[in-house]
């Protein structure tokens, strides 16, 4: 027999994602997103031209550890209601970043002038989510303990290509000790809608890079001995790859003003 | 509406665990236990006497890692049905080793005679259930390629006392590429049956070991480039425990010569 609904109320909860995306969209919050909702999934941005969508949604799904798509709107959607109800693109990240044919145009804080009838919406996961996950299990991250944004690489690590989207991969690397990294091995395998587990651990020079003290982007980490370089697919990969395939025009958030989701992060967990 | 069994027959299936033990049993087969009813658990075995049995229990129960307790027998009963119906830890296992107050007094192939009543029977997960899945995942094992025992260490990690039990753990290490100790960190961390996840990876002397090519027990281990020694907790810690307690009476398995149980490897997987 099938079960049925008994009527149950629906309840009108209080929901700090929301809360945060109209304070956005009312102007109210202009910076970075970290520390906002906690405990709600954020997500990067990345808006392309219908002619590139499909390409780019079958580069995400041959390349889930770097591009974990959570969400993704319909064409000339704004809206993404499985990440939100009433969320609307245009709005409800902090500022943006127009790119045309690869070249940085625009940092504007809406994009409701810029919106068309053509562009699809990609959201995809972000190391925030398991940092929390990291942090709560009471791993000590170098990065958040200094306020600094973790380091990030590029690497010799070939994505898999789809039409004009390829290149190599970016990590992010954190520095732990070994019972910590065997910890965080465990604890992120749970996220693979975040980057999940590690792709590398221990040797810098495997994976092409040459000196963990001249990261591509964030701040150069703090060594510590007897501590491993623990090394995750990185959401910075799509805008590199994008970057290089030069859309007429591409728009994604700016770096750590992020999207808001109604997601839990508790609720990306595998059991 | 619950569920209602529909009469469905039971089947006599074949048994491949319960014939090599009937093997063993008969005199049929009494060397190393290693490849023999692949896919059935085979466990480590340690009979103590009552007076010390229930310290026993404590420090397994206090330890898991080193002494994961797959299953135990009542008091003078040589039955574990847990692990086999018909099972008689007296003449299932091909050789044993009886220790008089610590030191080996006899190697015998079954302990018919030796048997007690007030003796008490624990068997012990061993890393042959997890080096199956590893290798099932395509990992390569340095020792079982050359057809070598794993390197064991004693470590400076202590044990959780329990009574007259206590003493440092004694780990195996397996050199594995980055790509595979993550791979293997996932897979065993399912298996908290058998040791579950490592305990150390990446830097022998921070747990106390000197020279990785000085084994405690096992072979001398082939160093690759790039690899990273990855160390798990070893169902030996609990044998050098109980010869430091010195018992009147105990009773183990020769090395490599286990208890075949009616378990299957796979169920002991956690989701």
């Amino acid at each position: 027999m099938p079960r049925t609904t008994t009527g149950a109320q629906t309840k009108e909860h209080a929901n700090p994602a929301r809360e945060a995306r109209l304070a956005i969209r009312g102007g109210k919050h202009r910076g970075h997103t970290g520390g906002l909702a906690p405990g709600y999934v954020q997500g990067n941005l990345c808006i392309l031209p219908a002619d590139y969508a499909m390409e780019f949604a079958a580069f995400c799904q041959r390349n889930p550890k770097p591009c974990p798509l959570i969400g993704a709107g319909a064409p000339g959607d704004p809206g993404i209601p499985t990440l939100g109800e009433d969320l609307d693109i245009r709005f409800d990240v902090p500022q943006y970043r127009v790119f045309r044919h690869g070249e940085l145009a625009d940092e504007p804080y809406d994009i409701g002038d810029a919106w068309r009838d053509d562009l699809v919406t990609f959201i995809l996961g972000c190391s925030f989510s398991f940092d929390e996950a990291l942090l709560d299990a009471g791993i000590p991250l170098g990065h958040m303990a200094g306020g600094e944004n973790v380091a990030m690489y590029k690497t010799n690590i070939d994505t898999v290509p789809a039409g004009r989207f390829s290149g190599k991969m970016v990590v992010s690397m954190r520095f732990m000790t070994p019972a910590d990294a065997i910890r965080a091995i465990q604890i992120t395998s749970r996220f693979p809608g975040v980057h999940g587990a590690p792709v590398h651990i221990g040797f810098p020079e495997m994976i092409g890079i040459e000196d963990l003290q001249e990261p591509f982007a964030g701040d150069r980490p703090e060594v510590r001995d007897n501590e491993i370089p623990v090394f995750w697919a990185c959401g910075v990969t799509p805008q590199v790859t994008v970057a290089q395939a030069k859309p007429p025009l591409c728009i994604t958030h700016k770096p750590g003003a992020m999207l808001i989701t109604d997601l839990l992060n508790k609720d990306l967990a595998t059991p």
